[in-house]
């Protein structure tokens, strides 16, 4: 079977691409909020996130940093949106797209947009 | 601040409408996988989730069918991404789209892709 | 096969109800930690998380307590642990438990701890 | 305040550390089951579950091996309790606990019980 001929003729590269890009960040999202992290296992939870989502289709990279408050009196916290600073690069043909999540401080909660594309 | 205006300028109100459904239908799989359901119990989880997914940005309804293999030997079972048939409807501006996952016995996968727009 | 007397035989039933309990308490509050939830949907959610983590072995009651901040800007929030007021009353032979989850102002955290034995 | 005299002086350091370890497998199955996972990333993901889950209390070591379906067809697939073998130890004052989970074959689940105590 023709996957993308019988289940994707009705969008464009480009609208397959944000599509791809949107589905993969909404799942990052939710599948590692309340993981616990703190300073030092930071770094190697960014690359396991990095690396589990990049073997999802269409995605060319992922870019995690996740932002720590300053919090000395507690060994761990649970990981929360708010945290999450993350770009998902997807291709499709030859559109490139760049899906952000970034914290707001203007709306006060983490925004998913396209950044570029 | 116009949020729409800043963040959203560059997509269409169809490219954003199938954005918010992806992002959507990727979180509510990584949400709810995992959670125990038995026959009794997956009219109550489906509600649950449309219900918690609806309150997203841009979606109009979510409809969540779970598919329980019959499995007499168990009392419950996890919930897995093959279990589900979704369909979410987002609607940005005048346009409507809807998004859909389903296990397809030919790819032996559970895909997600734009059923209607 | 005798599952319990093969691999739970080390264990007293008070220790058994300690740990079935501990393994749901755990297992709820990293499954449903991100859901979306508001002051619409939080019954209909912690009735949801009732009936599911009933479904465990050992498990005969639940009850689930959202706490939501009033929140008038947000149409919804993300569930998060702080939030969580949980009770799992445990059965094993003719000993009862009650694990609980609530969120300690001093400890600035959300404890699970024995309740009752 | 005086947390382990608050609220854990009614059950014993050997209950303790069934307790916590109980907590921290079942956070560790609903967390990470989900994750997308190939043979190129497998062992970073166990790595990073390790990590994440050694940061919770009373946990000593945590090893994970992720038993990967022999699936050449695709290139990832969501990982899923089944897969997981895992140990947490835990100590708490001079008692220490194996807790496992493994797929058992004659039961047909993978199963949470003491290993060693």
């Amino acid at each position: 079977m023709d996957v993308d001929k019988k289940y994707f003729s009705n969008i464009t590269s480009r609208e397959r691409a944000i599509f791809e890009g949107g589905i993969s960040m909404g799942a990052l999202f939710h599948q590692f909020v309340g993981t616990p992290v703190n300073a030092e296992t930071k770094e190697n939870l960014e690359r396991a996130i990095e690396d589990s989502f990049r073997l999802q289709p269409a995605i060319e990279n992922v870019e995690v940093k996740i932002n720590l408050t300053d919090n000395t009196e507690f060994d761990y916290i649970s990981l929360s949106g708010d945290m999450l600073d993350v770009r998902i690069h997807t291709v499709v043909d030859d559109v490139r797209a760049v899906i952000r999540i970034e914290f707001i401080e203007e709306l006060n909660y983490p925004l998913m947009y396209v950044e570029e594309i």
